[in-house]
C-alpha cells in the first residue's frame, strides 16, 4: 500500500499540523470574505537572535497600526532560512530564548503566499523591510508580480484579488512617490544618532550595505542630506559592498573641514538589522573590520549595535508605506 | 515580548514540524544540485476515500517510472482541500483508514511549489491528472506560468530553473502533440470496459465531466473513435455539465441501430477519479441520477465505480506525458 | 554621407507620406486626449476582391454605430498581406476596381497599433471578425496582451491606456459572456438562409473552417441549435479542416429522417468572407470540391457565394461585441 | 461605396507607398529565412539637425560592422517625433539639408517592429543609444519584452523568433556585464576631451542628463574614474536633471586642490547627441545656462558642441554591445 511509504513518525508529526489550521479556520469565520486582508513583512532575514528583535519591532508597529490584520514574516534569503532550518532541531532551545515560532519556522515568499491563500486571504500587502529599491526589492517584486499574474477562467477561482507592494524605507524608483521626500522623512528619524555623535564630539559613520552591480547614489544623497539636516555633525556613509568603502570613509574623515575635525567616531549600521554585517564587518575581530580599521587609524570608536528596525520612528515608516500601497491598490485597512 | 503572542500549544506543534525538513535535507544531500528534479501531480482532488486510490495509483506508476524523483500530490480545488482540512481534526482515523499523510494534509499549488523551493528542487515537472485541456488545465497553467515568470537580478537566486507542464491524458490544444493521436492511445487503454459491455451484451455509457463555457468536442470525438476502434459495442459519452447530458444519451440509446439494440448498459465514469460525481450524479439515490434515469427507462444498469486513474494502462499515460514534457523543457529524467 | 544611401526615388515617395499624417493631426485636434479611441477590425484577411466586400460591410456597420471613431482594418495572415503587397505594384488598377486603399495597403497588427499610437489614440478596441475563439483569436489576443503589458516608469509615456478585446461572432470561452446565448443570437441572423433552403425544399449545408488541433464543438452545437430554431429545414455543418468533413455531411444527408429527405442542397460558407475556401474548396472545379462531391452523389447544389460579413444582421453582431468589450474595459463610446 | 471615403489625394500617395515595399521584397529574396536579422537603433531622438549626425555616426559604425544587416533608427520621444512630423510638410527642404529620409519619417518602436515583421525579419536586435540603464532603457525594454511575449499556437506564426536587447554605453544593472568595466571602456574613448582640457590648462566639465526619480551614481562613479584614469585634469560631471547640478559643479571648481586650480573650463555634453540640452541648457543665452553661469563666475569657457555619438571610438561601443546581446540571444551576426 502506498501509505507504507510514510514512516510512523509522520503520524505524530501530522497530528500536530492540524491545530494551526483549525485555529486559523476559526479566526477566518469571524470576518467576511471581502475583509480578508493580510500583510507579508518581507525581510532579507538574519540569523542573529538580537537582530531578530529589529524585525519584530517593525512587526509590532505594523500589528498595532492595523489591528485584526495578520502580519506574517518571510525571509527571502535561502541561506538564512537554511540556518533556521537546522536550528529547528533544537527548537525548544530557540523558543525558550525568545525566538518566535514564525521566525524559527520562517518560510519563503512563495510558501507564505500559499499559506495565506489556504487561509482565505484574498488581499495581500507585501511590505519589504528594505532600505531602498535595489536587488532585494527588485527580486521580491518579481514574486509579487508572478502572484498577480495568475488569471483563472472564472474570476472567483483567482487565488488573490488585490496584491499591494509597499516601497522600501528610503523610497523607490519612479515618480509615484518622491524618494527625496521619503529620504528626508527617514533621516528625520535618526536624530538621536546625530545627538549621540554630537555629545561625543564624534563623527557619525553609517555602515550601509551597497552593491557592486547596480549603481545607486542613495547613500551619497543620504550623506549630503544629513549634512543639511544636521549641520552640527559630520555624517559619513560607507558601504560593505561597492563604493564608498571604509577606506574612503577614513579618507573623508582625514579631509574633514576644521570644524568637523575629530578623532572620535560613532559607528552604526544603516541597516534594518544589526546582524552578521554589524557583528562581523563592522565590529568583528578581523583586522579589516571597520572598527579595527578606524582604531588602527587612531580613531576612538563607539559602535552602536542596533538596527534601524529597533528605532521606533524608523519602524513606523513601514506602517506609512503599507498604508500608501494599500490605498494605491484599493485595499481597505483599519 | 512578541513571543507571547504564540500560545503554548505552538511549542509542541512546531517541534513536530522539524522532522520532515530534517528528513528532506538528508534526502537532498545524496544528489547534486543539477539533478534536483521533482514532479507535482496536480489533481482537482476528491473527498471520497476510494477515489483517492485512483490518484494514488497514478502516483505509484509515476514513482516507479522515475525512481528517486519525489512525486508530490496537490489538489487544486479549494473546496476539496477545505474538506480535508476539517478531517485533519481526526487525523489518526483517516491515516488508519489508509489515507496517506500527503493527501490528508494536501496543499495548494503555490504551497507545493514553495515546499519544493525550500527543499532545493530547481526543476519541476507539473503533471495534471486532467482528462483534457479545459478550465482546470488552463487555470493550472496560469500558476505554472507565474512560477516561470520570476526572474531575479542574479540568475542563481531564481527560485526555479526549468518548469515543465505535462499535457492531460487525452492531449492538449495546439500542434506540438497531435491530440487525435493522444486520444487514440488513451482509448486503447479502455479495451476492458468494452469487453465487459460486450460480454454483458450491453451498451457502454461513459459519464464525463464537460462544461458549459468552453465548447469542446473531445468527448464527441472520443465517442466516434470508440465506435471505430471497438465496433462490436455501442459506446456513448455523456457529460455532467454541458451537452450531451443523460437525456441525449437516453435518446441515442433509443435510436441505436438494430445491431446495437439492447436494454443493458454498463455505466462508468470517464473521469480520473470515481468520486463525488460518480457516487452522486452517476449512481446516487436521486431520481435524476444517471442510473435512476436509465432504470426508469427500463435499462438494466451495471455501474462500475472505478476512476480511470485505477486503470493501470491509463495511469501509465501520465508517465509518458511527464517524459515528453521533461524532454521538451530540457529536464533529464532517469 | 549617410544620406547618399537613399536613392533619389525616396524623395518623391516620402513627400507623399506627409499628407496622411497632416490630415490625421488635424483630425486629432478636435478631440480631447481622453476621448481618443480607435477601433481595429482584425480579420484573417482575403485576397478575393468580392470577399473584401464582406469585411467592408462589417466596417461600415461599425463606423455607422460609432461616428467619429476611426475603424482600421488589419489582416493577420502574412500570406494574404504578401499578396496585397504584390498587387500594390498595380495599385491604380486595384483602387479603380473599388478596393479601398486601407485594404490594398493593409498592415499587420503591430504596425496598426504603431500607427494609432503615432496618431495619439490611447484607447484601442480590437474586434476580431472571427467566428469563434479558436487559433486566430488566441493568437490575436497575444498581440493585444503584449500591447497591454507595456508599462513605463512615468504613466504618461505608456503607449496605450485601455485596450479592449471584443469576442468573436459566436462568442468565446469563459463565463463572462455565455457563448450559448451568443450562438443563438448569431443563428437568428441566418433565417434567410433557412428560408432559401425551405423554398428550394433543400437541405442547408454550411461550410465552416474548423481545425485539426483544437477540438471545438461549436459547429456541432450550432447544427443542433439550428435544428431547434429552424425545424423546417435540415441544416448540416461541415468543416474544411478537421471533422466533420464533406464525407460526413454526405453520410448525414443520406441518413436524413424521412421528412428531411431531399436531393437538393443549398451550400454556403459559414465564414465571414466568401473567399478562397468558398471559391475553391466549396465550389471549385476540383473533383473533391464540396459542390462536385455532392453533385457526384446526385445532389442538386445551389451554392451561395456570400460571406457572413455581407449579412447585415450578422455584421451588426460585431457592433454589439465592440460595445460590450469597450464597456468592460471602461472605454466610453458614442 | 466605402472607397469614396478616401479622398483622391490618397491615390497618388498610395502609389508612392509601393516602391519601398517592392525594394524590400527584392532585398529579402537574397537571404534565407533563418538569416533574416535586423538591428533597431533606438534613440530618444533629437530635433537638432547637427545632433542627427551624432546618431548617424553610430548607425554608420553599426552598418559597417554588420554588412547586410539593416539598421533602422527609431526615436522613442513622442514629442521629438511630432516635431519631425511637422517638418515633413517641407520634406524636400529637410532632405536637401542632408536629413536622411528615415530620420525625417522616423517611426516609433512599435511601428518599427511592425515594419520588420512585414519585411520578414524574425531576429531583431534592439540597441539603445542610451548612456546608462535608466528610465529610457527601462521603458524601451518594456516594448522589447512585449514583443517577446507574443506566443502563437503554431510556432511558425510567431511574429519574431529571437529578440536581443543591447546594453547602454556605460553598461547596465545586474551581474551579466560588469558595469564598472563598461564604464572604464567607455571612458577610455574620451581621452581626446581630456587632452583638449589639458592643453587649455582647463577643467573638463561634462553635462550629463540625470534624473530626479531614479538615484544613480553612474556619473559620480564616472567622475571618480576619470580622475583615476586621467589624473592630469580635473573632470567634473554635472546633470541637467537631479543632482549634482551646475551649482555644485561651480562649488567643486572653487574647492579644487591647488594643482587643479584654473579659471578655464572645457564644457561638453556627456550625451549621445549635442541637441536641445547642449544648445540651450549648456550654451544657451539664458542667464542660467551652464556657460553663462560659469562665465558669471569668471570662468573662461570653451564649449564643445559634439555629442558622444560623433566620437568614433564611443560609437564603436554600441557595435560591441550589439555583438554581446546577439550572442546572448543566440543570433548569428556576420
Amino acid at each position: 500500500m502506498h501509505r507504507n511509504h510514510y514512516p510512523k513518525i509522520w503520524l505524530s508529526i501530522l497530528v500536530c499540523l492540524i491545530l494551526p489550521a483549525v485555529a486559523l479556520a476559526a479566526q477566518a469565520e469571524g470576518s467576511k470574505k471581502e475583509d480578508k486582508t493580510a500583510i507579508i513583512l518581507a525581510s532579507f532575514g538574519t540569523t542573529v537572535p538580537s537582530g531578530v528583535e529589529d524585525i519584530l519591532n517593525i512587526q509590532r508597529k505594523v500589528e498595532a497600526a492595523f489591528p485584526g490584520i495578520p502580519v506574517r514574516n518571510t525571509f527571502t534569503s535561502n541561506i538564512i532560512r537554511s540556518v533556521w532550518k537546522k536550528r529547528q532541531a533544537e527548537a525548544q532551545k530557540w523558543l525558550d530564548a525568545g525566538i518566535p515560532a514564525d521566525i524559527l519556522y520562517v518560510k519563503n515568499v512563495i510558501s507564505t503566499f500559499g499559506d495565506l491563500l489556504e487561509e482565505g486571504y484574498r488581499n495581500i500587502i507585501v511590505q519589504p523591510t528594505h532600505i531602498f529599491f535595489m536587488e532585494q526589492s527588485h527580486d521580491l517584486m518579481q514574486y509579487v508580480d508572478a502572484m498577480r499574474s495568475i488569471r483563472t477562467i472564472k474570476e472567483k477561482w483567482r487565488p488573490f484579488d488585490k496584491i499591494a507592494f509597499g516601497r522600501p524605507a528610503l523610497g523607490t524608483i519612479g515618480p509615484r512617490y518622491d524618494y527625496a521626500n521619503d529620504l528626508e522623512k527617514a533621516l528625520e528619524t535618526v536624530a538621536s544618532d546625530v545627538e549621540l555623535a554630537r555629545r561625543e564630539k564624534a563623527a557619525l559613520v553609517y555602515m550601509a550595505h551597497g552593491n557592486e552591480f547596480w549603481p545607486s547614489s542613495i547613500f551619497i544623497e543620504a550623506q549630503k542630506k544629513m549634512r543639511e539636516m544636521y549641520p552640527q555633525v559630520m555624517t559619513l556613509f560607507g558601504v560593505v559592498e561597492g563604493s564608498p568603502g571604509i577606506d574612503e570613509v577614513v579618507e573623508a574623515l582625514g579631509e574633514a573641514k576644521p570644524k568637523f575635525k575629530t578623532r572620535k567616531v560613532v559607528l552604526k549600521p544603516f541597516m534594518i538589522v544589526a546582524g552578521d554585517h554589524a557583528f562581523n564587518d563592522m565590529v568583528g575581530d578581523d583586522e579589516d573590520s571597520w572598527k579595527n580599521t578606524l582604531t588602527a587609524k587612531k580613531y576612538q570608536v563607539t559602535p552602536v549595535l542596533k538596527g534601524l528596525g529597533s528605532n521606533d520612528a524608523f519602524a513606523q515608516i513601514f506602517v506609512k508605506h503599507i498604508r500608501d500601497a494599500a490605498r494605491d491598490a484599493g485595499i481597505a485597512l483599519p
